[in-house]
């Protein structure tokens, strides 16, 4: 049976451009980028290289400003380890992120706790978008942190982060943002929105697992999550990964270069999926902004049938989606997400995301509007949610 | 120019079958493995076959007990992370490391001190080997934890890693082993040396970089470093790298079955390539114990002429070699490994380490015992080195 695919915010598959970078690298560059001989020197240029495209995709003039990591989860851990080892130097103790982050920015938060710090969390609407008054009252705790994600992984809702991160620099705080999901799907300006850290990963824009980075703004604090060794200028040891890093940037500069394309690809396909949905299934909610949001996510309620009872069925007719952030999967509790725009335990648990991607084709879509339909009504007549 | 490389230690190339192996499941392994359809389960397959094949190459039962991380550093750096998050559980304040451990044991040790803690290192003999009467009087400190590598990377080394975790665990303490240069290429039996901890790299055996392993054995004391998601059981967050994990199966596999005939193969071309120098080039030192050592790995020092130098001279005649450390390249610092075994700063600068593999020909060492001599007598002539 034909897989389709709409699961490409928990990973994409890897552009068969970047698939035949990767495959020369593990073939010829075999040198430890950190060695003084041809080999390491020729690992070291395709590094910088690597640096440049990725500063171009998000627009970071200076290339050595970001830092190359295993992934996002890395990225984000970074921050706040930063903020912990450095925090003698300020007398902040208060961080802020929002309600509807993933959950390494959450743990990664929780656990500053342990160092003194207090977490304080900024709800969202019933949109996904920051609650500003709220924001605004949080702001006056003068964090040392705040940390808000550009583009939501579950419903898409993208925030104002230009506003957002001025707000929280008048407040004198830092400002992250986990990017993971935003970049390579809309356009990423870490200049322009003002970013003291961002977090990126190669695998949600079609390159190769295991490969991150942390974008940290000159004169920021900072940390080694892992320590020694030289590389990154002292920033994060570890052999570089030099092919997985190459195929990163390759990544990059294809994202970039598809940018426009990849809008115009996946969103019509995206809203055809949510008007046939709206039009042929009766009493469900979309969730998340439909102002502003990646062009690639959809996120579906359907009150009266069990999340993980549909996406079973929908794997059995071939349609790989998700219930939520695949890093939260096989956990009983509702989404995080949907609760905090305000859904209650029942819709969260009947939830679907689906996300679309460069190769999503217009049949994939029709066959889902043909056949998930049917499943739905199937699965709300046995459904027992309805009756507790 | 034919490149001959001598810098296995640092990093080796990819195995061909490892490469077919990664090339497939970049193509085809697109799913993520935490991920509830066919193509996360897939995944998710995969690494758990990965587990097991490493946990045979490395004697462990219970293949749970492995983790996967992004290479030797995050490993080594849980480790003491594990140690600092949890010791409200322990008096214990004191930790020893040998004196000859990789910078990012170093690194992660020395930042302990910020937890309270107190680093002791463990001198060496001359030949690399732990000095046990030390050993002893430190224990009496009863340590939280000890973390003796099992075999060096400059001078290869190799510690009765039996012995010394057993005195360890004698006094009360945990052991952690950096085993990243003995995995494939010693036996190393993670059960029988008593290992509570142990860090393995995927790039060292012939896997792709930005990989690697931690052994922490059931119920000793575990935090993680990359917090956030469920995946490794709560672990280790972060997207599984299952192409990546799946490739380093494959290639502990392969290093399992092969241990004999590398042995077999590389053994000879390094003593080849000690006698030859011995003979050729007056006033040398071989350091590292020619008792306990891995068969791939030849350090020697040459007074006189200065170790980069050296690689220089060496690189334009295409061989490519090492001045110690990869991770410690571009230090000014004499290596303290060396200088931990008793060598001055001018022998220690004058040293090259030689790092064989399994791609490695006679032919190779034959050009090197035929180019090296010359070099080393031109660099003597013209060296400042001996007359400061």
């Amino acid at each position: 049976m034909k897989r389709i695919y709409l699961d490409y915010n928990a990973t994409a598959p890897v552009d068969k451009r970047v698939q035949e970078v990767l495959a020369v690298e593990l073939r010829d560059g075999y040198g430890n980028a950190s060695s003084l001989h041809e080999a390491g020197r020729l690992a070291a240029k395709k590094i910088r290289e690597a640096r440049e495209r990725l500063a171009s995709l998000v627009k970071i003039k200076n290339p050595d400003e970001l830092i190359f990591t295993s992934g996002g989860s890395e990225s984000n851990n970074t921050v706040f380890w930063s903020i912990a080892a450095n925090k003698e130097k300020s007398p902040g103790r208060d961080i802020l992120i929002s309600a509807i982050e993933h959950p390494c920015v959450l743990e990664s938060a929780e656990r500053l706790k342990s160092f003194g710090f207090k977490i304080h969390k900024i709800p969202v609407d019933g949109q996904g978008l920051i609650d500003m008054e709220e924001y605004s009252k949080l702001l006056k705790l003068k964090p040392r942190l705040v940390s808000i994600m550009a583009a939501n992984n579950e419903i898409g809702t993208v925030q104002d982060i230009k506003k957002l991160s001025s707000m929280a620099h008048e407040a004198g705080a830092y400002f992250h943002s986990d990017c993971v999901q935003a970049v390579g799907k809309i356009p990423v300006d870490a200049g322009d929105w003002g970013l003291d850290y961002m977090s990126i990963s190669a695998h949600k824009i079609y390159g190769p697992k295991g490969v991150g980075a942390l974008y940290v703004k000159k004169g920021v604090p900072f940390a080694s999550l892992i320590a020694g060794g030289h590389q990154e200028n002292g920033r994060r040891a570890g052999t570089y990964n030099s092919p997985g890093i190459t195929a990163f940037g390759v990544a990059a500069s294809i994202a970039e270069e598809e940018l426009e394309s990849y809008r115009a690809h996946v969103l019509p396909l995206r809203n055809k999926l949510r008007d046939g949905l709206v039009n042929s299934v009766p009493n469900i909610r979309i969730n998340g902004s439909q102002d502003f949001f990646i062009p690639n996510t959809l996120s579906v309620s359907f009150p009266g049938a069990e999340g993980e009872a549909i996406l079973l069925h929908l794997d059995l007719l071939g349609i790989e989606a998700s219930t939520g952030s695949a890093c939260a999967s096989g956990s009983l509790e509702p989404s995080h997400v949907l609760v905090a725009t305000g859904l209650g335990p029942e819709l969260a648990h009947g939830s679907i995301r689906f996300s679309l991607g460069k190769y999503t084709t217009e049949e994939e879509i029709d066959y889902v509007l043909k056949n998930l339909p049917p499943v739905i009504e199937k699965l709300r007549k046995f459904s027992t949610v309805g009756l507790v």
